[in-house]
Protein backbone atom coordinates (compact mmCIF):
# COMPACT_ATOMS: atom_id res chain seq x y z
CA UNK A 1 0.00 0.00 0.00
CA UNK A 2 2.43 2.12 0.95
CA UNK A 3 4.02 2.64 -2.33
CA UNK A 4 4.60 6.34 -1.94
CA UNK A 5 6.69 6.14 1.00
CA UNK A 6 10.13 7.56 1.23
CA UNK A 7 11.82 4.12 1.86
CA UNK A 8 10.48 3.19 -2.27
CA UNK A 9 11.74 6.29 -3.42
CA UNK A 10 8.96 8.22 -4.43
CA UNK A 11 7.34 10.73 -2.84
CA UNK A 12 3.65 11.76 -2.05
CA UNK A 13 3.38 15.70 -3.04
CA UNK A 14 -0.06 17.99 -2.30
CA UNK A 15 -1.36 19.05 -5.61
CA UNK A 16 -0.06 22.50 -4.81
CA UNK A 17 3.19 21.78 -4.16
CA UNK A 18 3.52 19.73 -7.58
CA UNK A 19 2.05 22.79 -9.69
CA UNK A 20 4.23 25.06 -7.90
CA UNK A 21 7.33 22.94 -8.77
CA UNK A 22 6.15 21.79 -12.25
CA UNK A 23 5.76 26.29 -12.74
CA UNK A 24 9.34 26.90 -11.41
CA UNK A 25 10.42 24.02 -13.71
CA UNK A 26 8.44 25.09 -17.12
CA UNK A 27 10.05 28.56 -16.44
CA UNK A 28 13.47 27.23 -16.39
CA UNK A 29 13.23 25.41 -19.27
CA UNK A 30 11.72 28.34 -21.43
CA UNK A 31 14.88 30.72 -19.97
CA UNK A 32 17.11 27.76 -21.57
CA UNK A 33 15.35 27.60 -24.66
CA UNK A 34 15.93 31.51 -24.38
CA UNK A 35 19.39 30.90 -24.23
CA UNK A 36 19.48 28.56 -26.87
CA UNK A 37 17.39 31.22 -28.66
CA UNK A 38 20.18 34.21 -28.22
CA UNK A 39 23.10 31.84 -29.46
CA UNK A 40 21.61 31.07 -32.52
CA UNK A 41 20.97 35.03 -33.02
CA UNK A 42 24.21 36.13 -32.80
CA UNK A 43 23.53 38.01 -29.27
CA UNK A 44 26.52 39.19 -27.13
CA UNK A 45 28.32 37.21 -24.96
CA UNK A 46 27.31 38.97 -21.89
CA UNK A 47 24.00 39.27 -22.53
CA UNK A 48 23.84 35.40 -22.68
CA UNK A 49 26.32 34.67 -19.91
CA UNK A 50 23.73 37.35 -17.91
CA UNK A 51 21.28 35.06 -18.50
CA UNK A 52 22.93 31.69 -17.76
CA UNK A 53 23.44 33.13 -14.35
CA UNK A 54 19.73 34.04 -13.76
CA UNK A 55 18.93 30.27 -14.67
CA UNK A 56 21.15 29.82 -12.56
CA UNK A 57 19.35 31.82 -9.78
CA UNK A 58 16.39 30.06 -10.93
CA UNK A 59 17.68 26.50 -10.17
CA UNK A 60 19.28 27.43 -6.77
CA UNK A 61 16.15 28.34 -5.45
CA UNK A 62 14.11 25.44 -6.52
CA UNK A 63 17.04 23.07 -5.09
CA UNK A 64 16.43 25.28 -1.81
CA UNK A 65 12.38 24.83 -2.09
CA UNK A 66 12.53 20.88 -2.92
CA UNK A 67 15.66 20.26 -0.47
CA UNK A 68 13.55 22.14 2.72
CA UNK A 69 10.13 19.92 1.44
CA UNK A 70 12.31 17.37 1.76
CA UNK A 71 13.73 17.84 5.24
CA UNK A 72 10.28 19.00 6.89
CA UNK A 73 8.71 16.05 5.51
CA UNK A 74 11.07 12.65 4.48
CA UNK A 75 13.58 13.12 6.97
CA UNK A 76 11.50 14.37 9.54
CA UNK A 77 9.10 11.27 9.48
CA UNK A 78 12.33 8.87 9.17
CA UNK A 79 14.05 9.90 12.18
CA UNK A 80 10.28 10.06 14.14
CA UNK A 81 10.37 6.46 12.75
CA UNK A 82 13.56 5.78 13.40
CA UNK A 83 15.32 5.04 10.61
CA UNK A 84 18.43 6.96 11.08
CA UNK A 85 19.73 6.01 8.23
CA UNK A 86 17.90 9.15 6.52
CA UNK A 87 20.71 11.55 8.61
CA UNK A 88 23.20 9.90 6.74
CA UNK A 89 21.36 10.56 3.38
CA UNK A 90 20.61 14.14 3.90
CA UNK A 91 23.94 14.79 5.10
CA UNK A 92 25.75 12.63 1.90
CA UNK A 93 23.41 14.81 -0.30
CA UNK A 94 24.54 18.20 1.59
CA UNK A 95 28.25 17.24 1.17
CA UNK A 96 27.53 16.40 -2.71
CA UNK A 97 25.55 19.22 -3.57
CA UNK A 98 26.75 22.28 -1.74
CA UNK A 99 29.65 24.14 -3.33
CA UNK B 1 28.23 46.06 -42.51
CA UNK B 2 29.57 45.71 -39.26
CA UNK B 3 26.63 44.71 -37.28
CA UNK B 4 27.94 41.37 -35.67
CA UNK B 5 30.47 43.24 -33.63
CA UNK B 6 30.86 43.29 -30.07
CA UNK B 7 30.19 46.92 -29.69
CA UNK B 8 26.39 46.15 -31.13
CA UNK B 9 25.96 43.57 -28.61
CA UNK B 10 26.32 40.66 -30.92
CA UNK B 11 28.95 38.33 -32.09
CA UNK B 12 29.24 36.33 -35.02
CA UNK B 13 30.32 32.51 -33.82
CA UNK B 14 31.54 29.90 -35.85
CA UNK B 15 29.07 27.09 -36.95
CA UNK B 16 31.05 24.86 -34.66
CA UNK B 17 31.12 26.87 -31.62
CA UNK B 18 27.00 27.04 -32.38
CA UNK B 19 26.60 23.83 -33.20
CA UNK B 20 28.40 23.01 -29.53
CA UNK B 21 26.32 25.32 -27.40
CA UNK B 22 23.28 24.67 -28.82
CA UNK B 23 23.72 20.55 -28.32
CA UNK B 24 24.60 21.51 -24.55
CA UNK B 25 21.91 23.74 -24.09
CA UNK B 26 19.41 21.36 -25.68
CA UNK B 27 20.62 18.37 -23.23
CA UNK B 28 20.17 20.67 -20.71
CA UNK B 29 17.15 21.61 -22.07
CA UNK B 30 16.09 18.22 -21.87
CA UNK B 31 17.48 17.13 -18.28
CA UNK B 32 14.94 20.35 -16.47
CA UNK B 33 12.30 17.94 -18.59
CA UNK B 34 13.53 15.17 -16.85
CA UNK B 35 13.42 16.99 -13.94
CA UNK B 36 9.70 17.58 -14.17
CA UNK B 37 8.72 14.55 -15.47
CA UNK B 38 10.12 13.15 -11.79
CA UNK B 39 7.84 15.26 -9.73
CA UNK B 40 5.03 14.45 -12.12
CA UNK B 41 5.70 10.64 -11.15
CA UNK B 42 5.94 11.45 -7.69
CA UNK B 43 10.03 10.69 -7.40
CA UNK B 44 12.29 10.79 -3.91
CA UNK B 45 13.14 13.90 -2.86
CA UNK B 46 16.78 13.25 -3.08
CA UNK B 47 16.67 11.54 -6.43
CA UNK B 48 15.49 15.18 -7.83
CA UNK B 49 17.74 16.63 -5.86
CA UNK B 50 20.82 14.64 -7.24
CA UNK B 51 19.28 15.53 -11.42
CA UNK B 52 18.73 19.21 -10.06
CA UNK B 53 22.93 19.02 -9.08
CA UNK B 54 23.52 17.14 -12.45
CA UNK B 55 21.91 20.33 -14.40
CA UNK B 56 24.05 22.91 -11.94
CA UNK B 57 27.02 21.15 -12.97
CA UNK B 58 26.08 21.21 -16.89
CA UNK B 59 25.02 25.48 -16.74
CA UNK B 60 28.44 25.83 -14.90
CA UNK B 61 30.15 23.94 -17.57
CA UNK B 62 28.52 26.29 -20.18
CA UNK B 63 29.17 29.05 -18.81
CA UNK B 64 32.71 28.30 -18.30
CA UNK B 65 33.06 27.69 -22.03
CA UNK B 66 30.87 30.52 -23.09
CA UNK B 67 33.11 33.02 -21.12
CA UNK B 68 36.35 31.67 -22.45
CA UNK B 69 35.46 32.32 -25.65
CA UNK B 70 33.82 35.68 -25.05
CA UNK B 71 37.30 35.95 -23.25
CA UNK B 72 39.48 34.65 -26.25
CA UNK B 73 37.46 36.67 -28.69
CA UNK B 74 35.67 39.76 -27.75
CA UNK B 75 37.43 41.19 -24.82
CA UNK B 76 41.00 40.42 -26.64
CA UNK B 77 39.90 42.09 -29.46
CA UNK B 78 38.95 45.24 -27.70
CA UNK B 79 41.69 45.75 -25.52
CA UNK B 80 44.13 45.44 -28.77
CA UNK B 81 41.71 48.08 -30.04
CA UNK B 82 41.86 50.50 -26.92
CA UNK B 83 38.35 49.79 -26.18
CA UNK B 84 39.13 49.53 -21.98
CA UNK B 85 35.82 48.99 -21.43
CA UNK B 86 35.46 45.59 -22.23
CA UNK B 87 37.72 45.01 -19.06
CA UNK B 88 35.46 46.84 -16.69
CA UNK B 89 32.48 44.85 -18.72
CA UNK B 90 34.43 41.47 -17.77
CA UNK B 91 35.43 42.27 -14.31
CA UNK B 92 31.42 43.35 -13.68
CA UNK B 93 30.55 40.34 -15.13
CA UNK B 94 32.69 38.20 -12.77
CA UNK B 95 31.53 39.94 -9.87
CA UNK B 96 28.06 39.65 -10.98
CA UNK B 97 28.42 36.01 -11.64
CA UNK B 98 30.77 34.60 -9.92
CA UNK B 99 29.66 33.31 -6.65
CA UNK C 1 22.80 20.84 34.49
CA UNK C 2 21.84 21.31 30.66
CA UNK C 3 24.37 24.52 29.97
CA UNK C 4 25.10 22.60 26.78
CA UNK C 5 22.15 21.63 25.19
CA UNK C 6 21.18 23.32 22.07
CA UNK C 7 18.63 25.17 23.47
CA UNK C 8 20.54 26.74 25.24
CA UNK C 9 22.64 27.90 22.23
CA UNK C 10 25.76 25.67 23.37
CA UNK C 11 26.94 22.50 22.12
CA UNK C 12 29.31 19.94 23.88
CA UNK C 13 31.43 18.25 21.68
CA UNK C 14 33.52 15.57 22.41
CA UNK C 15 37.33 16.07 23.03
CA UNK C 16 38.58 14.63 19.43
CA UNK C 17 35.88 16.75 18.19
CA UNK C 18 37.56 19.99 19.07
CA UNK C 19 40.96 19.00 18.21
CA UNK C 20 39.23 17.97 14.83
CA UNK C 21 38.07 21.00 14.37
CA UNK C 22 40.44 23.04 15.80
CA UNK C 23 43.58 21.55 13.74
CA UNK C 24 41.63 22.52 10.70
CA UNK C 25 41.07 26.20 11.77
CA UNK C 26 44.30 26.35 12.99
CA UNK C 27 45.48 25.46 9.51
CA UNK C 28 43.27 27.99 7.43
CA UNK C 29 44.27 30.34 10.10
CA UNK C 30 47.97 29.55 8.55
CA UNK C 31 47.08 29.47 4.58
CA UNK C 32 45.41 33.02 5.53
CA UNK C 33 48.92 34.36 6.95
CA UNK C 34 50.46 32.89 4.13
CA UNK C 35 48.28 34.69 1.58
CA UNK C 36 49.03 38.03 3.40
CA UNK C 37 52.61 37.28 2.91
CA UNK C 38 52.50 36.82 -0.48
CA UNK C 39 50.81 39.86 -0.68
CA UNK C 40 53.50 41.89 1.26
CA UNK C 41 55.89 39.93 -1.27
CA UNK C 42 54.97 40.98 -4.32
CA UNK C 43 53.88 37.53 -5.73
CA UNK C 44 51.95 37.31 -8.97
CA UNK C 45 48.04 37.70 -8.74
CA UNK C 46 47.32 34.27 -10.08
CA UNK C 47 49.64 32.21 -7.60
CA UNK C 48 47.72 34.64 -4.41
CA UNK C 49 44.47 33.46 -5.96
CA UNK C 50 44.95 29.78 -6.42
CA UNK C 51 45.84 30.36 -2.66
CA UNK C 52 42.58 31.73 -2.06
CA UNK C 53 40.99 29.15 -4.07
CA UNK C 54 42.96 26.62 -1.86
CA UNK C 55 41.50 28.34 1.48
CA UNK C 56 37.88 28.71 0.17
CA UNK C 57 38.18 24.37 -0.03
CA UNK C 58 39.53 24.15 3.40
CA UNK C 59 36.69 25.99 4.83
CA UNK C 60 34.21 24.42 2.38
CA UNK C 61 35.11 20.81 3.88
CA UNK C 62 35.36 22.70 7.49
CA UNK C 63 31.88 24.02 6.77
CA UNK C 64 30.14 20.13 5.92
CA UNK C 65 32.13 18.53 8.87
CA UNK C 66 30.33 20.95 11.26
CA UNK C 67 27.13 20.75 9.25
CA UNK C 68 27.12 17.07 9.27
CA UNK C 69 27.85 17.09 13.01
CA UNK C 70 25.30 19.66 13.60
CA UNK C 71 22.57 17.40 11.92
CA UNK C 72 23.68 14.12 13.59
CA UNK C 73 23.51 15.02 17.07
CA UNK C 74 21.30 18.66 17.56
CA UNK C 75 18.84 17.81 14.92
CA UNK C 76 18.31 14.56 15.31
CA UNK C 77 18.24 14.86 19.27
CA UNK C 78 15.78 18.32 19.05
CA UNK C 79 12.88 16.09 16.41
CA UNK C 80 13.01 13.03 18.86
CA UNK C 81 12.21 15.63 21.42
CA UNK C 82 9.40 17.43 19.37
CA UNK C 83 11.42 20.50 19.28
CA UNK C 84 10.31 20.53 15.66
CA UNK C 85 11.90 24.23 15.29
CA UNK C 86 15.10 23.22 14.96
CA UNK C 87 13.78 21.90 11.72
CA UNK C 88 13.34 25.29 10.62
CA UNK C 89 16.28 26.57 11.92
CA UNK C 90 18.40 23.84 9.76
CA UNK C 91 16.21 25.25 6.66
CA UNK C 92 16.93 28.86 7.37
CA UNK C 93 20.83 28.44 8.00
CA UNK C 94 20.81 25.87 4.66
CA UNK C 95 18.73 28.80 2.84
CA UNK C 96 21.38 31.81 4.09
CA UNK C 97 24.44 29.90 3.10
CA UNK C 98 24.04 27.56 -0.09
CA UNK C 99 25.32 28.87 -3.44
CA UNK D 1 66.01 44.51 -13.42
CA UNK D 2 62.41 43.83 -14.22
CA UNK D 3 62.10 41.27 -11.26
CA UNK D 4 58.76 42.45 -10.19
CA UNK D 5 56.90 41.75 -13.69
CA UNK D 6 54.40 39.12 -14.31
CA UNK D 7 56.22 36.98 -16.36
CA UNK D 8 58.36 36.75 -13.30
CA UNK D 9 55.37 35.76 -11.48
CA UNK D 10 55.80 38.95 -9.39
CA UNK D 11 53.39 41.96 -9.10
CA UNK D 12 54.59 45.44 -7.90
CA UNK D 13 51.19 46.56 -6.14
CA UNK D 14 50.91 50.00 -5.43
CA UNK D 15 51.22 50.67 -1.26
CA UNK D 16 47.17 51.55 -0.78
CA UNK D 17 46.22 48.09 -2.60
CA UNK D 18 48.68 46.57 -0.67
CA UNK D 19 47.38 48.17 2.61
CA UNK D 20 43.92 47.24 1.78
CA UNK D 21 44.30 43.36 0.59
CA UNK D 22 46.18 43.46 3.86
CA UNK D 23 43.59 44.82 6.29
CA UNK D 24 40.94 42.50 4.52
CA UNK D 25 43.16 39.79 5.28
CA UNK D 26 43.97 40.84 8.74
CA UNK D 27 40.16 40.96 9.22
CA UNK D 28 39.33 37.37 7.85
CA UNK D 29 42.69 36.37 10.49
CA UNK D 30 40.60 37.40 13.17
CA UNK D 31 37.29 35.89 11.79
CA UNK D 32 38.96 32.61 11.70
CA UNK D 33 40.38 32.99 15.66
CA UNK D 34 36.97 33.77 16.47
CA UNK D 35 35.37 30.68 14.80
CA UNK D 36 38.27 28.51 16.96
CA UNK D 37 37.49 30.63 19.96
CA UNK D 38 33.54 29.47 19.46
CA UNK D 39 34.45 25.85 19.12
CA UNK D 40 36.58 25.94 22.14
CA UNK D 41 33.40 27.37 24.00
CA UNK D 42 31.21 24.97 23.03
CA UNK D 43 29.13 27.63 21.17
CA UNK D 44 26.14 26.66 18.95
CA UNK D 45 26.29 24.45 15.75
CA UNK D 46 24.39 26.90 14.19
CA UNK D 47 26.30 30.61 15.22
CA UNK D 48 29.80 29.13 14.00
CA UNK D 49 27.87 28.01 11.07
CA UNK D 50 26.65 31.77 10.10
CA UNK D 51 30.69 32.38 11.26
CA UNK D 52 31.66 30.08 8.63
CA UNK D 53 29.51 31.63 6.13
CA UNK D 54 30.80 35.64 6.54
CA UNK D 55 34.21 34.35 6.35
CA UNK D 56 33.24 32.42 3.34
CA UNK D 57 31.82 35.91 1.69
CA UNK D 58 35.17 37.39 2.91
CA UNK D 59 37.12 35.63 1.50
CA UNK D 60 35.30 35.87 -2.27
CA UNK D 61 35.14 39.58 -1.81
CA UNK D 62 38.50 39.68 -1.67
CA UNK D 63 38.99 37.09 -4.15
CA UNK D 64 37.28 39.02 -6.76
CA UNK D 65 38.81 42.40 -5.79
CA UNK D 66 42.44 40.81 -6.24
CA UNK D 67 41.18 39.25 -9.87
CA UNK D 68 39.74 42.31 -10.94
CA UNK D 69 43.06 43.84 -10.04
CA UNK D 70 44.82 41.25 -12.06
CA UNK D 71 42.70 41.78 -15.08
CA UNK D 72 42.93 45.55 -14.98
CA UNK D 73 47.07 45.67 -14.78
CA UNK D 74 48.66 42.00 -15.80
CA UNK D 75 46.00 40.06 -18.27
CA UNK D 76 45.54 44.04 -20.22
CA UNK D 77 49.62 44.58 -20.36
CA UNK D 78 50.28 40.96 -21.53
CA UNK D 79 47.85 41.72 -24.48
CA UNK D 80 49.04 44.58 -25.50
CA UNK D 81 52.59 43.64 -25.59
CA UNK D 82 50.99 40.19 -27.60
CA UNK D 83 51.59 37.97 -24.54
CA UNK D 84 48.13 35.58 -25.36
CA UNK D 85 49.39 33.37 -22.88
CA UNK D 86 47.74 35.37 -20.19
CA UNK D 87 44.30 34.99 -21.51
CA UNK D 88 44.84 31.32 -21.52
CA UNK D 89 45.96 31.60 -18.21
CA UNK D 90 43.20 33.72 -16.98
CA UNK D 91 40.61 31.22 -18.66
CA UNK D 92 42.58 28.47 -16.43
CA UNK D 93 42.28 30.53 -13.08
CA UNK D 94 38.48 31.13 -13.86
CA UNK D 95 37.97 27.04 -14.52
CA UNK D 96 39.77 26.55 -11.64
CA UNK D 97 38.19 28.40 -9.38
CA UNK D 98 34.38 29.58 -10.53
CA UNK D 99 32.22 27.12 -8.88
Amino acid sequence: MDESCCCQRHKQRSEEEIRNLTTRLNRIGGQVAGIRKMIEEDRYCVDVLMQVSAVQAALNAFNKELLSSHIHSCVVDDIRAGKDEAVDELCDLLKKTMK
